[in-house]
């Protein structure tokens, strides 16, 4: 399955010609789950070839503006490009109030159903198909603030073609035999699965987490992460600016992913004092190696 | 006093990465207005380098979200940099609501004090200095909506300096003579005004309109205005759609701009589906000659 993060912004709060709001794509798969949707995501989305029909699913971190302030012009737009297809959008309350009060006013009748769906608890299960399951993520903020991890569901058993062609194993029986069982045939003759599969690979996982203070109890949740996305506001030299925001520093995101152990580590919600983003990779990689700036337009394979 | 229209965006409904919503900058002598606040409304004061914090009036002409989803972001940024004079925000009912509940969500306390001012009947003065008057105009649209002309006021009389000497006029007494006293001296002669001044430019005023269906009622609020802003949503081609969504065709700017004697028609808030506006152009000077798209950058004199 495709699992991959689209970047299309990585500011903080003040957007500027050349730095948007935070907003990523998730693909897994056939899904595109979209992250946060600060001021001017559909516009990014229309310049990365988004196809905005196409996400079913919205997450709001937190109602800070640079999160969500295009979240109303998105789907609108949606409205206007005529979409049939429902639309859950998941956040803290008062997400659906916000978004409501404003087509109440347009007078708008929506083209499609929106279902809210409140966050409300650290691991709540946020959404999950036969492939993929969210989690919330407790983040520490002036306000009540998810994180999401978007998981793979274990995978079937690799079946082994040598093994298959080696035990006449007929096409019916594969499918039961992925799944784990032991083939049996008509007169009684067992092959036991793990002669006939190896392990899958392991189900992969990428959590996002912004906006946030260093929170040691978010490690719970994350642990082995394949892709870490934690914000890093701020350098080491702001670190008392960023503890009373409730911001992390670069530093902070690099030990958050050497504590869960991440493969890899990205990072954004840089403020924008910082003309230069590499301080904050020569801060954070003395600690972790394995980490990026989430720069728009990057793509990162999960 | 210097008095200027400055284009920010004039796309209709669907923003894209080309065309911006709408959204004007006004400039008379020392005060900037902005009038509508589509998404991405503070990108655009950035790229054209509008001072955010000298805007002390924002005007918004209707609910619909092209017009006014910028908003809530602008505000936030102006705090964000500490923004502290007062701001005052005209618009329809149900703006303050819009904007309260956002904040109050974000829990923040905001750094400047915000004026909501309810705009509720054509003709209101929703704004007043000493030399400046600004008034709602009635617009035919789907939801309320208002239009607003701005307007100079009568400027005093201007001075003949050959005149002032051969009478040997004070300097204390020029200032009354400017506001059309006659001038008398210590031994009761009489200057007649008329001898010591001319007649002052006269006052200078620009309306903006948008979103409208063609609409004779406006007409009466706007006659012989320097500078008439008319959305054009459409083409004589699509005016029945025009008339079902309550827009106008060019055609229909240019026969408000004709009947109302305009001195000069601008138009905007094209349909996307339009890739040259040319034919914007060729349709409406047909009837009225003295017309302009309004394009993002331009910046017009009243």
């Amino acid at each position: 399955m495709s699992f991959s993060v689209l970047i299309m912004g990585s500011g903080s709060a003040l957007p500027t010609v050349h730095s948007n709001q935070t907003s990523q794509i998730i693909e897994m798969g056939n899904s595109l789950f979209l992250m946060d949707c600060g001021e001017g995501t559909q516009i990014q989305l229309r310049k990365h070839k988004v196809k905005v029909q196409k996400i079913d699913h919205i997450f709001i971190s937190h109602l800070h503006g640079d999160h969500f302030f295009g979240l109303v012009g998105l789907l609108s737009t949606m409205h206007l490009l005529g979409r049939k297809n429902e639309l859950h959008i998941h956040g803290p309350k008062g997400l659906k109030e916000i978004v409501e009060i404003q087509f109440r006013n347009a007078g708008n009748h929506l083209s499609f159903e929106m279902l809210f769906h409140q966050t409300d608890h650290a691991g709540q299960v946020v959404y999950e198909d036969d492939k993929v399951i969210v989690t919330a993520l407790p983040l520490k903020h002036r306000i009540p603030c998810f994180g999401y991890k978007f998981q793979e569901k274990e995978k079937p058993r690799k079946l082994k073609p040598a093994a298959l062609e080696k035990y006449e194993i007929p096409n019916y029986a594969r499918h039961a035999i992925t799944l784990g069982e032991d083939f049996r045939d008509g007169e009684g003759k067992v092959i036991p699965n793990k002669k006939l599969t190896e392990d899958p690979d392991a189900p992969k996982a990428y959590a996002y987490c912004s906006d946030t203070a260093y929170y040691p109890k978010l490690q719970e949740f994350i642990q082995e992460v394949d892709l870490l996305y934690h914000e890093a506001t701020f350098l080491e030299s702001e670190k008392e600016r960023a503890a009373q925001t409730f911001h992390s520093t670069a530093m902070d995101a690099a030990t958050v992913a050497k504590e869960v152990n991440a493969k890899r580590l990205i990072v954004g919600h840089f403020s924008n004092r910082y003309k230069s983003k590499e301080r904050f990779l020569q801060e954070g990689r003395q600690l972790f190696k394995n980490m990026d700036l989430a720069e728009e337009g990057k793509v990162f394979e999960v």
